[in-house]
């Protein structure tokens, strides 16, 4: 698979994650399955596929690989960190789908706090301090490490869009 | 493209947004783009790739193509509200790899509130009463339209994994 070798923070997790398959392999951890076996059966990837996109997951830290056959090698692949720290991402989709694919009383699948069973609340954007922002108040700048392209890219985005700059309408 | 057709609001959303490009064209809208040229420019994608994933995001109520020509044809796309919902996702996916990818302190690009310039909280969940909870609080569980088979998958899962059983470890 071609990489991305634009300098973007979302191009960077779509080299890992950007097909439409490795969601499911994901989801399917969280899940609770760890086995080659598992992973094919519940998602229905072809066997190739699925050998490829394990081999990625676990040079990138996403999923640890483990031999745990007694007699003979065995495999199951284990969420690491790096990937648990993905459940944001898994939820934010589902609370997508669920509003704007299913709609209201027709979800298929809910997140809920597990003691009183009752759906989150969707993602909001928050300061650190935990104040409530809206989706307008946000603004996408340049981090620390931003490259002169980077820059230059985000100051060209309009002011309403989440940039720092208002652009000129071209036509 | 072959669509998933697994009963799963992640796999309903990858049908949609399941490419290696497609995010990054969602991400030009956002940053403010919304011509053909734009996205091409911007994403580095082929044309026909473009036309194919800008006439599927159309299809999918995503974006809005809109004749913007005085004199002849000439279109623009343009979020809607069903696509502008997206920014959760996008934000949750810029999150993981300003952690994971880049690391704190060496971050190309930032969400920060536009107001004082500082990095958001990284989503949590929370209750819609407004109580944060951790993530080991969730659990996945069929929604008012979950199938017979979503509800047996969904009672497969181990209960450590989101799930509403204890599931025994297969060997």
């Amino acid at each position: 698979m071609k990489r991305h070798t634009q300098h973007c923070p979302i191009a960077g997790m779509l080299n890992i994650v950007g097909d439409r398959w490795t969601w499911l392999v994901i989801r399917e951890a969280f899940y609770g399955a760890s086995r080659f076996h598992e992973f094919e059966r519940n998602t229905g990837i072809a066997k190739n596929l699925l050998a490829d996109r394990l081999a990625l997951l676990v040079d990138e830290g996403v999923f640890e690989k483990r031999d745990i056959g007694d007699r003979g090698t065995r495999y199951a692949y284990e969420l690491t960190d790096k990937g648990k720290a993905m459940q944001p991402v898994l939820i934010a989709m589902l609370q997508w789908s669920n509003d704007h694919i299913y709609g209201a009383g027709r979800e298929l699948v809910q997140v809920v706090e597990r003691k009183t069973n009752k759906p989150l609340q969707k993602f909001q954007p928050t300061t650190k301090s935990g104040k409530r922002l809206a989706w307008s108040d946000l603004a996408i700048t340049p981090g620390p490490a931003a490259s002169k392209a980077v820059r230059k890219r985000l100051s060209q985005i309009p002011t309403e869009a989440g940039g720092p700059q208002q652009r000129k309408h071209a036509s």
